[in-house]
């Protein structure tokens, strides 16, 4: 671990739209200059508008503009930045643009490269896990007698999932919840695997019902010091899109909080994660029990509502770690208060399936007053791009308790108008009345059959 | 004291501009329906937009409109409305829209007139004070002899004010920092003040040298319950006007700071207040000996601040309070976090005298991101009236430290675009980078001069 310290005056936001305009923010707010880049299309965009400088990366595919390693890495040279902060998306778990930078001297501002690999790879990440007596989901090996599946599941209780080995995306599955059906499920399993892969090897994995997606977020400087920042609750996902994220987790035992946060300091000490992360788990909402999923080795969409329980700037802290500072808050500096909820408004038609809306956003009126943040790449008269994600704007509500961040909610989707392309709003004013929301029974297969009753309605 | 309780469902605003959006948003976030009033020009303001109903009061002038008691007290018994909140300003401390209110069976959100009569009558509110064992600001009867002057200053210590009884305005006034200024002062005095105003008596007042404007907000409810928000820092004023607040505020000891809260808290329960109230006191910088000023008996237009320190919603409690409900918060569960500042943009050329410059708002864009809240009564294209006050928004930030806050308001002021009008915007940017500011020694006669080089600059 470095201790050298780099004072930063200027930084490249490799990333466009929101969590551009929200770095450079962050910049601005610790007095740093922040240079923007982007496409063709982007010239004019409001993360352009509000950097310091800029810098064309080139047309508007991404792979033409924010995925060029090579020209983000000579734009932060020529512009005189001292680092590069990736966003989301995009580069941000590249280890090769943390590599890239090194190489020509500039700081990163993100984990080490051999830790965004490690953490990246999903066998390697449950290693890490498993060493830092972090809980994985029980999984066997190769199983190739009945009475070792057998022996597995009564150890690590019913039911449990039957996968093909050579499987993916779902085919080759087979749920079992009692003993019978598992005895006659797998011959039929090593079957189909055969069958379907040319490879009938199958293994066990333990099946949690009806989970939750809880997240922690770490912070961690270059000193060896980890602080988390509380839990997220993101089982709100239309296929795997979050759609609206929440901290603290209702339901969420005190006892399992503090041990799944503290599970995801271990494991990000263990890998000697530096910079923001996010440890996700799968939560069984009715043992309590919890289990690694995955390490988002960057700053995700949904910092903003740990920000607004702890009072942390994330992004802030990412700066001060990259620049070889301790991060500015010991675990005991940090203090939970109220519940804050964010809606991710995007441009898209949640009755067609979600179809992107592209074009001119013609009105564009933001909530405002108590409780209330806006984080948007939009302003009026902007243009929402085709190329890219369909994001209008991140809406954060903080409340002093759950029920007065829901009825900020609902007032700052009230308060909201946009006009020129579909959103997702109607859709999450529906979400913000429903009973299995307001009273924090949701799991992560809610959602799906939430909006197929409300498309049908 | 009533504990009848009062379910509000439908809550006149007799106001307009921000703080009537303000309350309007707060009702909302309780699920309670807001009827705006207006005058002719306001017909079509945000504040009647927002709102789930309105009503006509009269003509462009507050007299004819937001002043007449008649038409408010008709307007919220024409709409079904069960209480009538005043906003600040116009009506807020009249104790007759109270009286009016009570007569036709609706609820004054605010304190009982009584209680407004009392703390607004300045003698009575001293008297007030001095039972609750509240400093004020030593002063002496008439004083007839040399002996009895030199007697009392001794007593208080110097400098003291010699002040005409009959006097005002700032005649009559004659400082005295030491015992032979006194001496040779007070028979010149007694002549100036027989000269002036025919009558000579003089009496004596510790004067405070440099004092500090701070204030206590507190929220009371029916049933005895006191507690206070803290503390704000409101000495940048010009002429009396604020433009700059802060809470907490800086370089206030903390035994001085607990002393304040807990002077303000003894005072509301002398006075048996209830609703939300600000205790305004001088303090001295140097001694940290503090003196009661007076009672405010309505929200204040810098609230905000101590909503986003202590995370409470002020008028979300005067709403409960006034519907019988106890305060939602015990003085145990109100937490301080970091630090607020509000920034009182008014549509006002600094440059000339702070002329008042309305019409119509031709661009107007908003700061956002992390640790910015708006509260506005406009949105572009509305016009500014020249009837009423010239406030453009109040623009507040929150940071965890008083320097994330102030750096975030310079970033709010960077980010903010104002056209049309004047502004105070680019004063206040200067307000910002001043030493006297940014390390927290200035006092109430501070942005006088400050204002007056910064106009010659």
């Amino acid at each position: 671990m470095s201790t050298q310290t780099t004072p930063l005056t200027r930084v490249l936001v490799a990333n466009r739209g929101e969590i551009a305009v929200r770095v450079v923010r962050a910049c601005h707010d610790l007095g740093i200059e922040a240079v923007a880049v982007h496409s063709a299309p982007d010239a004019d965009a409001l993360h352009v508008r509000e950097a310091d400088g800029a810098a064309l990366l080139g047309g508007p595919q991404a792979k033409e503009s924010y995925l060029r390693i090579d020209r983000v890495v000579a734009a932060a040279l020529e512009h005189g930045c001292q680092a590069v902060h990736p966003g989301y998306g995009f580069l941000a778990e590249n280890p090769e643009l943390a590599r890239a930078c090194a190489e020509a001297g500039l700081v990163f501002v993100g984990p080490a490269a051999e830790v965004m690999e490690a953490v990246g790879n999903k066998v390697r990440a449950r290693e890490i896990a498993e060493q830092a007596a972090v809980p994985v989901i029980p999984g066997s090996g190769n199983l190739s007698s009945i009475d070792e599946v057998v022996a597995f599941a009564e150890r690590v209780g019913y039911p449990v999932m039957l996968k093909a080995a050579a499987g993916g995306g779902g085919r080759g599955i087979r749920r079992a919840d009692d003993e019978p059906t598992l005895r006659t499920s797998f011959p039929q399993a090593m079957r189909e695997a055969e069958a379907a892969f040319g490879d009938g090897s199958v293994f066990l994995e333990k099946c949690v019902i009806d989970p939750r997606h809880v997240e922690v977020q770490i912070v961690a400087d270059r000193l060896g010091n980890v602080v988390h920042l509380g839990e997220r609750e993101c089982s709100l996902q239309r296929r795997r899109q979050k759609l609206v994220e929440e901290s603290p987790a209702p339901r969420l035992e005190p006892r399992v909080r503090d041990e799944l946060c503290a599970a995801a300091v271990r494991l990000a000490k263990q890998v000697g994660y530096t910079s923001a992360g996010t440890v996700e788990f799968l939560v069984d909402p009715r043992s309590g029990e919890f289990y690694f999923i995955e390490v988002n080795a960057r700053i995700q969409v949904e910092h903003g509502v740990s920000e607004l329980v702890t009072g942390v700037d994330i992004i802030g802290e990412q700066l001060r770690v990259a620049s070889g500072l301790p991060l500015s808050v010991t675990q005991d500096d940090v203090t939970f208060r109220g519940a804050a909820i964010e809606l991710r408004v995007n441009a898209e038609n949640p009755r067609q399936n979600f179809f992107p809306s592209p074009g001119q956003v013609t009105r564009l009126r933001w909530p405002g007053g108590p409780g209330i943040r806006v984080d948007s790449g939009l302003e009026e008269g902007d243009r929402i791009q085709p190329y890219y994600d369909s994001m209008i704007a991140k809406v954060l509500v903080t409340g002093r308790t759950r029920d007065e961040a829901v009825a900020r909610a609902r007032r700052a989707l009230r308060e909201l108008s946009v006009e020129g392309v579909h959103t997702t709003a109607e859709l999450q004013r529906s979400i913000l009345d429903w009973d299995t929301f307001t009273d924090g029974s949701f799991h992560t297969g809610s959602l799906d059959g939430f909006i197929a009753s409300w498309t049908a309605s």
